[in-house]
């Protein structure tokens, strides 16, 4: 970086032309005009000497460029969004763009802020993963023909380009694989919330007991609260193991719901698998370090943060004909903390 | 949000006065003028009514004020950062500001663009934790007078407002507490970095074996690159382990390091802390999962954030008269993995 800002009058100067001229070479119009090439070569190569940094606010009110991506995640402290984030980021440089993230914190009113500051910070368009309740911003973005792509979250109902994990799909095969290993009353715990992946993982599971014949019982799923997260998921495991018949294997339909309950789990001395079983939607790294493998759908991280720029800089180039809504699949990564049931004679 | 962009015009048009007027209005200089109250009202009614954006950037360019807080992090995909950012943003929120987030990668390439990027965005300061070799971007806003506080880490060398975890006394702690529980021969597993933070983190830990009269080797010390810190953290472990005397207690210098460590612990099946004690700079979260809850450095992440924008939004409003320069202290939380060795007859 220079240590003092050249202008195009500096440059002006020292080509001993006028800054009109310079202005004009410098944004690509030599050929337009009647200028020499030789004198165009010489205004770029003072440009170049003096570090001249062309003013790029002022530049992207003209193009309406700014090769910039504006991210806007869910909640940043969240391993799953701050690692899609680096892919994004990683993806984006490649394609020449720079990403500015922002975080909603699951909340709609902030999403909606951060909307508004990036689109009169010009980003050129947007990969969002939402917020319970943003329907309404999405719907904004489509009237004003502002790029987007969805990430991860997607409403049905809104027809919109998304790249997402098939939620429904990866809950239903966990809970599946649990049948399939003997276990015969699995519970679920998710979170409290209308937010349609939210609602598929539920689904998932609920048709995978159907499936296998097996009768849902209410007090098996469980639905917590995410600003009470940490009581809610004792509360949730404390009711299904007081049932007459307690649960003997349990889904948590996100990686922040499974720390809560292996760390409770842990304080009241169960044995994993042996007393109760787990299969978590996943973060691999921290699963890890648990004295029992945990079972976890691994989401696509790195395909689902690729796919999504590629998507919008498809967008961005008006290279994107039809409407791309992509799911992905998760794969079920099976570990000790959901190995077949011993089977007991009865 | 509305769905269709009012213009200045179309409130002109309604209220039956000039645009200019309008303009004058909704930028407060109705005082300066000789509009009447009556129609300043008026004006603004209808701009509320027909739900008016004022155009943010346009009118940056002229207060220079956008209440953005640029935020530049280290590595978004490492949760200490991540969790951070959090707090940065809900302190910010708190203050009126809104936050925009670039990840440099630990890249001072990747943390120049970013600067540019949101300097050309008229964010109104900086909270930065720096990447290596990122000193001339330093001096560059500090000639520039741009405001900026750093975060976590900082360089001696050049003069700057700054709020950082006491990084030299967090080690020496830990390695002081490792030999005050019987431990013989305490290693270091750190990155191979001339970053300031890593070099006062070897820095504490070298001094206290000093302090507590052993002699350090320098086969103890393993430095392992970032990029390729599986296979690295592996190997440091192996020579450790492999010498005539080995270690028998490891003290990792980021989460990072200890997560990798603590799985290849995993893997040689060695006992924690009977066959090697653990203690990590750190991250609560994960380590309570581990069999042997682990003894680690929990730095001071949401006084960290918020002091960081108390002291930017002091920057912003001129008030922050003398330069700060704050370190902070990390508790050491003991648990399982350091406890006191029994004292074995010789």
């Amino acid at each position: 970086m220079s240590t003092k800002k050249t202008s195009l009058k500096d440059i002006a100067q020292k080509a001993g032309v006028s800054t009109a001229l310079v202005s004009y070479v410098l944004n690509g119009k030599e050929k337009e005009s009647r200028v020499g090439h030789e004198i165009a070569q010489k205004i770029k190569q003072i440009a170049a000497e003096l570090n001249y940094q062309p003013n790029h606010l002022a530049k992207s009110l003209r193009s309406g460029k700014t090769h910039t991506i504006g991210l806007i995640i869910a909640d940043i402290s969240n391993p799953f969004f701050a690692n899609i984030a680096r892919v994004v980021e990683d993806e984006a440089k490649h394609n020449g763009y720079t990403v500015i993230i922002g975080s909603s914190d699951e909340n709609a009113g902030k999403s909606r802020d951060l909307l508004n500051v990036l689109i009169n910070r010009q980003v050129d368009g947007f990969i969002i993963v939402s917020a319970e309740n943003s329907e309404e911003q999405i719907h904004y973005l489509k009237e004003k023909n502002i790029p987007f792509v969805l990430l991860d979250r997607y409403f049905p109902e809104i027809p919109t380009d998304f790249v997402s994990t098939d939620h429904y799909k990866a809950s239903y095969e966990a809970c599946s694989h649990l049948i399939r290993n003997g276990y015969q009353r699995i519970g679920m715990i998710a979170y409290d919330s209308q937010m349609f992946h939210m609602q598929e993982r539920i689904r998932g599971y609920k048709d995978s007991l159907r499936d296998n014949n097996r009768h849902f019982q209410k007090s098996w799923l469980k639905e917590v609260r995410i600003n009470t997260i940490e009581n809610g998921v004792k509360a949730a495991i404390d009711e299904m193991l007081a049932a007459d018949r307690p649960v003997d294997a349990i889904l948590f339909a996100t990686y922040s719901l499974a720390i809560n309950g292996l760390k409770y789990i842990n304080e009241l001395r169960l044995n994993v698998p042996a007393d109760l079983a787990i299969v978590s939607f996943g973060q691999a790294e921290v699963f890890e370090l648990y004295y029992c493998p945990i079972t976890y759908l691994k989401q696509p991280i790195v395909l689902l943060g690729q796919t999504a720029v590629e998507l919008l800089v498809k967008k961005l180039k008006n290279n994107l004909n039809e409407p791309a809504q992509i799911l992905m699949k998760a794969e079920l990564v099976e570990r000790a903390s959901s190995t077949a049931k011993p089977v007991v004679p009865t």
